[in-house]
């Protein structure tokens, strides 16, 4: 697979006149016309001369960004990946698409989502084997950066939406802390939940895109505010010479298949041989209560946020929404209060172990992608860094016997967004150098 | 009743050595000592050569402050008005307790609240006429301030606990925006809807505790930041000569005394008198269902954090609790979601009417105190604005018939605070003419 200049490059190179954003387009444009009659990365996707005609001025001047089609765009349809929005074009931009459009960017097209971000599952196909699934919910987008169209693309993540697909198609997939990226204008899964986040081909490319499209401001929509963030020499950075990487040991191991489990050993080793720290981590039980309380969050806020959808087009949803928001329906208040108490809890307490370790090595899956593309994969093993809400990027390490991509997810301490970045770029480097 | 030096002034006084702290600690506990028989605004209360020895260096150096009873001190027993904690004293102070220590201030005493600032009675008494009610939540803050105890004391409010009892005590009571003052280390009636506020003597003496009590970072308790408040003349406050200031009408008016309605009739008059322009205003609907909504939350919440006390001392809680805890525990997931989208929605929609008016005038209560000290009153015209979480701050205007105090209260925009302190400046004016 041919992969297009990857966005800090490109940037670059249309910045200093070495490449016309009109050409580079172009590039995209074709690299999107010869795989997706079998990819099925896009819902839809921009003329080129509409792209041509539309580049702006800024950072981004010249970028092609791939969107989630939860995410409104008011001049492409936004299906949320549902027959009930088939036909539905917002009237107005989510606020990271005005954002992407003031620096210049363009948006080049929607990608498959599963319905409403959840379970059932869109068109797309992985990259690397279109007997595999790409992964969910962003799949599309996961899958169109894997294929080289695009330099960045956006997704979100509510459970493993952005891990796991990252690491099915062999991408950098990297959500910031809960709150840091604008999410108004995205159909919502669960508000105490959701992040957008981003894929692109490099450690440096998703601190790029976090930089240019972060919250600057706090909103009323639970944002907090992290500074530009910038990729230093560990020696620097931490005030000690090595990174101390913490592997987790989950209590659902045994769902690791045995290549994923060689993965994580494969890259404890390349950090370890690199100078890296390296020690166990292992997590009272009440933190893993929070993949429950996870559930139990995101189906009462779904339960919500479907009402409508099932009072009036119940024949036009998946039994995959309709499970959720009864199972959400069924909670009472005090279980959901007592859910939003252990997210706040433990957003709280994840940072004294933090305080022995610089970032905590996991498995971003149960293993390579899943064959079929009826199930887009368990994310189980990404769901407790998501209901507390620190950083998370997937590097991808190796490939499966079967050729398909393997890695492993990272994870900071909320709000230590730049540390987890930097020894991402450092783990990256040391990945590299094993291949 | 012989009104204490006020904050601002007793300040000022130490500062410039015309005053010693030790002499102002003696007046107050004199005045303390004088009508705590049948005041009963403490439960526990400093010995003077306690306070002496204690007074430190800072902006609030020899002030004595009156701290609500469910906020947690480490040198005084903290009962949160139950039986359940009647020997119990925290490790650690609250945050607001430590800042007023860390600038010089002193704990005068902790003052008697309804049982867990919810609706069971205390001692207290109203300090205008022994056989009326202080009002509530923060009985006891109210009556000390009222009494010429101490300058400033802190309560909270969930519902109308701070601005009913300054109105029933005729003293001003200031609430900030939601999470602009720390609330750590308060023992919470419900997270979404919990203030600490302020009871002094003048609009004055209320900004001044506000900007040196007030949060300046933001924690994970739900809290923002608002820099220092100033007192601004009107004229170059606002950008235009006169105050907007808009007469809210009501669903439950036929709730207010006649003498209340003609209270907010006289400050309608002294507003208008000195140039303020008078409007009316009417919400729809969606805003009063808020006050339902609260209930919601407020229950809910209430029935997480009394678990523990209902299953080891149901002996030990008033039936009040108990049905609180009962209402919550009945309510599902999803009507506990929709009121905090209710929430949201309205802390956000307010702004617009805003736009045509600078502050909302309305009662701060049904009319005066009730009589006898069973009934604290009826928090309902408070309740909308503790919901939104919009500054709201009490006024004293007149007496009724019987003596006891009468006022009013006016709201800001969520996070104006500062245009709502110069209003109220503006307004405090206006009714001590007519006095």
């Amino acid at each position: 697979m041919k992969p297009a200049i990857g966005l800090t490059q490109a940037c670059e190179l249309i910045r200093t006149k070495q490449l016309s954003p009109n050409e580079y387009l172009a590039q995209c444009v074709a690299r999107a016309d010869e795989v997706e009659e079998t990819l099925k990365a896009f819902t839809v996707r921009a003329r080129l001369s509409d792209l041509q005609d539309q580049s702006g001025t800024g950072p981004l001047m010249g970028i092609p960004v791939a969107v989630k089609d939860i995410i409104a765009t008011k001049d492409f349809v936004t299906a949320n990946g549902s027959p009930i929005y088939k036909n539905f074009t917002p009237s107005e931009d989510a606020v990271i698409v005005k954002k992407i459009r003031s620096l210049g960017g363009l948006i080049f097209g929607k990608t498959v989502t599963t319905e409403f971000a959840w379970r059932h599952p869109g068109a797309t196909t992985n990259p690397w084997n279109s007997a595999h699934t790409p992964g969910g919910s962003s799949s599309g987008s996961a899958a169109a950066v894997a294929s080289g169209i695009v330099p960045l693309a956006l997704g979100s993540q509510t459970a493993g939406s952005i891990i796991r697909p990252a690491s099915f198609c062999g991408v950098i997939g990297f959500k910031a802390s809960f709150g840091a990226v604008p999410r108004e204008g995205a159909h919502p899964v669960s508000g105490s939940l959701d992040h957008i986040g981003f894929f692109t081909r490099s450690v440096k490319d998703a601190v790029l895109a976090f930089n240019l499209l972060r919250n600057t401001e706090i909103t009323e929509d639970d944002s907090i505010v992290i500074p530009e963030l910038s990729i230093k020499p560990i020696s620097e950075f931490l005030g000690h010479s090595a990174p101390r990487i913490a592997v987790l040991k989950t209590p659902f191991d045994d769902l690791l298949s045995t290549e994923q489990t060689n993965t994580l050993k494969i890259a404890e080793k390349c950090l370890s041989d690199s100078g890296a720290k390296i020690e166990e981590l292992t997590l009272p039980k009440n933190y893993w209560n929070g993949i429950e309380a996870l559930a139990v969050l995101m189906s009462c806020e779904a339960a919500v946020i479907h009402e409508q959808h099932l009072s009036q087009h119940p024949e036009l949803l998946s039994t995959d929404v309709i499970e959720l928001a009864n199972k959400g329906n069924a909670y009472s208040a005090s279980e959901y209060i007592k859910a939003k108490n252990l997210q706040k809890e433990l957003r709280l307490s994840i940072g004294k172990y933090f305080e022995d370790f610089d970032a905590i090595l996991a498995a971003p899956a149960t293993g390579e992608a899943p064959k079929g593309l009826d199930f887009t994969g368990n994310p189980i093993f990404c769901s407790l860094w998501t209901f507390i809400g620190t950083p998370a990027i997937a590097l991808p390490v190796n490939k499966s016997s079967n050729g398909l991509p393997l890695g492993i997810q990272l994870i900071g301490n909320y709000k230590e967004d730049e540390k987890l970045v930097s020894i991402a770029a450092f783990a990256e480097e040391c990945f590299k150098k094993q291949n």
